[in-house]
């Protein structure tokens, strides 16, 4: 009998996470040799942790496949990072209880550097707990910063988005400039790298066009560097479109949304980036100025996901079963980079002590030496992996998303508590 | 020689008025009897002011069958109402001056109520100055609120992509809602109807389907009643999904955005609805809350289109040629319900005089007792105009929108300058 395999889905979803799920579930039905019953954890490793668990077995392969088109989680997800061994050894003991209940024999971890840490964690149970089991990391997240893999699956949709919303907004904009709005601005996700932003400068492939000005957290913010970048544009090209990183710094150190918040009216949480930078557009230009807070309609948005990021993120699931089934244990799936143009892939593997806790950081050639746009470099890089539509079917003038059954596995154990 | 015509685009640009520029355009190049050249004013009714036109007859074919995928003014538009003869004659002299200067017999214009009115002034010029202009109105708001017609070319894309947006945000917080955000608000345009925030409702099929709470500008805001719902459905259903009006007021009338403004950080522009509605429920109700603010990108949103509302847009543009060749004059080419479902609908005519400065509002019925959310009735007004997918060819991954020549007619007038 073969032994059974717990899928589990990790921090913040994205549009594209479920056609992992896809590529994992339906490689793993082609290997009954291999795997017995696939399960997955009810909100990620929550679910490992408290004994809730999925029989995706249940599912049937059309669920399976709409998968590929349904955004979100679709086992739910979570944000819990496993401390080290010596912090909660508790936790470990238990999910090696949970395995050894339930007969699991392989982990398949979809998410980012927190979770590759926690994979890497699994993968070793066998030395530090003396119970082995498979533990194959499947790479996603929107913020782009995992190492040792040409992008990160979940980043090109996202990326997508931007460019789209940005190069829309930038027409509305630059229609209207005469007598309306000659300064937008669109605050985008990624505090701490600025590859989301920078996916935006995509739009702009000839001169003049929407974004004018890009704000990256690579870039200290300096407000008059800023102001005379958007002028200027004002000037030259009638309006301002603006891609702004929620992630942006002043040269103290400190997030310019928190700084301005604070100082502005006393409050950090609130406000945001997006209306700060406008009023200090409007009060120092004196230009009308509209923004929008993308937030996760950016993160969500399967109505306009890459192709290739959906193709990519089917692909590393499927690597991932394949890895599993050649006895491979503590790597990470990965995209690896042939060329650019024509842009060829293929999927590889990254041993996962060099995968976790280590950020991939936007090189500096990709940013302007102006700091406000992107150079060919990064566009190079970029643009395969926006390339390409890949829309999911409608029904009632809506995107007809999945919901799965998700019936639970019955307990076999006591209940367990997790610590925050 | 038939004499010229001059189309103009009026007021917020939305996704598709392009569309029915195009319509105008090509139904006008089959008329060449009835129309000499198509001019356009070049940010709508200044153009025609400053004698700014551009000879619509210099774009090719395809570039005007581009118009229909291709969002915002592709002429550039306008915020500019002109006031009544007896308060502003001088722009009315000057607009037959121009008229004359350039042999137009017919006026075009594509607008919502306030350029309906602009238009009633137009075809009474004859009356008033002697000089007889057919003037036609082409119907255009993503605010739905003109009368006489079934809906604003322009408000069935913004609905669809209010209601496309709330679902994808729903399945996001739903899946993370165990360990994360259970509270997500997106603010969307529509300072006086709530016609886009209804919208929203229509991805919530199913109950407990996001969005589970809607805050539309004709219920008075209560926080107390907002918070008890909003807990209720994290309660009941895991996490709660808001689509907000950015025109939700208190009973004292006042905006909520700047009550609440003025309150907490004492300036009323800056911050919004949606982090305060935010910070309301993080403080009252202590659950993790994200919000987006949708702003242009609603109204720009060409990738994700009603194809209901595409075809539309072409029709009153095509049907208000139409109405000119048959020599009407001070009327708008409006859409004409025949039936829900299936949806059929006709091209009609509407006196502007019964247009200019009536407003459309929510029918109270359309709005469920507790005035969160829409009624059967609203889905049945509102589900045809979000039907059907019209997606713009795209390159290098991004749409592939046009920019016109907007090629300028040489200018025979003295300079002309346009008063606030």
């Amino acid at each position: 009998m073969p032994r059974n395999a717990l899928y589990a889905q990790s921090g913040g979803v994205t549009a594209v996470i479920n056609v992992s799920a896809q590529g994992v579930i339906e490689t793993a039905r082609q290997h009954p040799q291999h795997f017995g019953k696939l399960y997955a954890g009810r909100n990620g490793i929550i679910g490992a942790l408290t004994e809730d668990l999925i029989d995706t077995s249940l599912e049937s392969d059309a669920a399976i496949a709409a998968l590929r088109h349904t955004p979100a989680g679709a086992f739910g997800s979570c944000r819990h990072k496993l401390k080290g061994l010596d912090k909660n050894r508790a936790e470990y003991e238990r999910l090696i209880e949970v395995f050894k209940a339930h007969d699991i024999g392989t982990f398949f971890y979809n998410g980012g550097g927190d979770s590759a840490d926690t994979c890497l964690k699994v993968s070793q149970l066998g030395e530090t707990l003396g119970y082995p089991v498979q533990a194959i990391h499947v790479p996603k997240t929107m913020d782009n910063d995992l190492p040792l893999t040409d992008c990160c699956p979940g980043f090109g949709s996202v990326a997508k988005y931007t460019a789209v919303s940005i190069r829309e907004a930038g027409f509305d904009v630059e229609s209207m400039a005469k007598t309306s709005t000659k300064v937008f601005i669109l605050e985008v996700m990624g505090r701490h790298a600025g590859w989301t932003a920078a996916a935006g400068g995509l739009a702009s492939e000839n001169e003049g066009e929407a974004p004018q000005v890009i704000l990256f957290p690579e870039i200290v913010f300096d407000e008059d560097k800023f102001l005379a970048a958007v002028d200027a544009s004002v000037k030259q090209h009638g309006s301002c479109s603006i891609v702004a990183s929620e992630g942006i710094r002043l040269a103290s150190g400190k997030f310019v949304s928190e700084a301005g918040g604070a100082d502005a009216f006393g409050h950090t949480q609130l406000g945001g980036l997006a209306p700060l930078l406008a009023r200090l557009v409007g009060d120092r230009l004196k230009y009308k100025q509209h923004y929008a807070v993308a937030d996760y309609l950016m993160r969500a948005a399967r109505h306009i996901a890459s192709a290739t990021d959906v193709e990519q993120s089917y692909a590393v699931g499927k690597a991932a079963v394949e890895l599993a089934v050649a006895g491979k244990s503590g790597v990470m799936a990965t995209i690896e980079r042939q060329s650019d143009s024509p842009y060829v892939w293929t999927t590889g593997e990254a041993p996962l002590d060099q995968v976790a806790n280590v950020e991939k950081k936007m090189p500096r050639d990709f940013i302007s030496a102006d700091g406000f746009h992107i150079t060919d470099a990064c566009r190079r890089y970029l643009a395969p992996l926006i390339a390409g539509e890949d829309y999911p079917p409608y029904r009632n003038g809506l995107p007809d998303y999945v919901r799965l059954r998700n019936a639970a596995v019955p307990k076999k154990l006591p209940t367990f508590t997790v610590t925050k």
